[in-house]
């Protein structure tokens, strides 16, 4: 059963510089009721992610999150009540739920969940995290065994899934992170080759260190200055699988790289950007080989789970700043029976 | 036979803003003579590349030139003499000559030249510009028919072939050249559906009209303002073939273009530097293809060619500032009869 109120965060205005939590408004709305073809959603696990910050930027591959909407998110929810032919209360999806406790959402716009437990797990290894680092590095990058991986924000959602991937995958893997502690884990606990800090190193002379014959794939998660060094470290027909730019969502530089198209052309690289759900006809795959990894324990799922919704402002606000290790997600509510 | 003296010009110094003539020097050398496994051979066609002035600037593909270096270049000559087996005085080669009458070169760093004629052909269509516009529309960016395609430098060697070629496999092509005039010329004489102005037209403004759908392939023959502009106009899934960076060759703008990676991720580009070398095993493929369209008159050769080796510099330098409607060469001597 439904409250009286949902608990909804609005985006008050959308930020020029860095993200405030005075740019966040919570509010108590009304319980939605869903129309003809829609569900009712309790929303249980909101994920977080650098991308949601871009979406204020202005329309990406999806619509601009404007000053008084509800801020956009994906959760995973129970369904309360149902107007949708095969949707039945108690089943759970995965959707644009935003940031509230209920949201009324067309049943075609929704995924329904698995079966597989625990449930975090679906906003991380086999969620849009998981699937993000699988197809960037197996199917945009082409990944292959005894070649170099370098991945930014490697203690970050996508990053700690793409360096275990590219290891169990037969690369060397290379991280790029923010502090020496956060490197020293990186490396020790999820078992990357090394890691480079930063914030606290130069990174092209420590890439010059890490990686002497060079880079055969890049996974960047950043952009700016970690791309413009790994652009000149990379080998020969290097591969740059462009995932994100989380240093330039939040008030970081806006110009491009130097070297671009010279190096491109010099080093015959291929840089290309990608999209989680353009490779949906092989999602399966994707969760196939992510499950059976996590099942046999090679592939270690780290998760950062915060709770209560009125905490989703700074823990995004502290994803951006690099706080989190793994999957950062809000519980909004509890699991259902 | 070989004449007593070996004209060739010497790279002064290298240059670090602009080309002038002032950097290149005349001088007399004596004819070389070929060490074993080497061959003596006379220059008949000089090619003048873009690329040129790229190698004055450092290592790229290939070695820099240096000060007190003779300028290097590729260009078809005549084996006068020969202390490599399998080739015989008479024979037609291409390689690195550099810009002398006479070189003595190893038999294994040339390629024999075909029966084709005129010889020409074998500097343009056939040649290297002919390929590089070949491989790198169908090959790297895969053009399709009905898609749009952009390139840059439409009116030069490889440029005015990359759109022919595009209209032969049933794209509509836009290209951008500097000058009225000369963009007329692109339309009229080469076919294209439009041509853009950069000195003349805001190439935003201008790609918005032409190609009202976006851009499927973008030829980037010269980086810089245009390749900005073009990547802000492509379509979702788009291509860009990295194929040359003119505009920053010669005292250009250094820094990237705005909006890498953030527009690569959000429309799903790929962005792909090659070299006409990477593909030689589909040259077989290429040359079929080109000549084929050559002698039906589907594709229109359009040469450049000047006097004189000591006409080198300038002819290069006026490359370098757009003044040249395809292939330009130097005829440094007669054909063999």
């Amino acid at each position: 059963m439904a409250a009286d109120t949902n608990t909804q965060i609005v985006l008050r205005e959308r930020p020029t510089g860095a993200l405030a939590e005075s740019h966040f408004e919570l509010r108590q709305g009304p319980v939605p009721s869903p129309g003809e073809g829609q569900l009712l959603v309790r929303s249980v696990l909101l994920s977080l992610d650098a991308a949601n910050r871009a979406w204020m930027q202005g329309p990406t591959y999806k619509d601009a999150v404007n000053a008084g909407d509800v801020m956009h998110g994906g959760a995973l929810g129970e369904v309360l009540e149902s107007r949708a032919p095969g949707f039945r209360p108690g089943e759970l999806v995965f959707g644009e739920l935003g940031w509230q406790q209920y949201a009324a959402v067309d049943a075609r716009a929704v995924q329904r969940c698995s079966a597989h437990r625990p449930l975090s797990h679906q906003l991380s290894v086999l969620g849009i995290a998981g699937k993000t680092a699988y197809h960037g590095l197996v199917h945009v990058a082409g990944i292959a065994a005894g070649e170099t991986l370098v991945v930014s924000a490697a203690a970050g959602s996508v990053g700690s899934l793409v360096g275990q991937i590219g290891k169990l995958r037969g690369a060397r893997v290379v991280g790029v992170a923010g502090g020496a502690e956060k490197c020293a884990w990186v490396v020790d606990e999820l078992g990357f080759d090394a890691c480079i800090d930063y914030k606290g190193e130069d990174v092209s002379a420590a890439l010059a260190r890490h990686c002497p014959g060079g880079i055969d794939v890049y996974f960047d998660n950043v952009g700016g200055p970690v791309l413009q060094a790994a652009l000149f470290a990379m080998k020969l027909h290097g591969r740059i699988a462009c995932c994100g730019a989380v240093s330039m969502y939040d008030g970081g530089p806006i110009t491009g790289p130097v070297g671009i198209p010279g190096l491109l052309v010099v080093k015959r690289i291929r840089m290309e950007g990608f999209i989680v759900m353009d490779f949906a006809d092989r999602d399966a795959e994707a969760e196939r080989e992510l499950a059976a990894w996590t099942a046999s324990g090679q592939l270690r799922v780290v998760e950062d789970v915060i709770d209560g919704l009125e905490n989703a402002p700074r823990g995004l606000i502290g994803l951006l700043h690099g706080e989190n290790r793994g999957k950062r997600m809000i519980r909004v509510g509890p699991d259902p029976d």
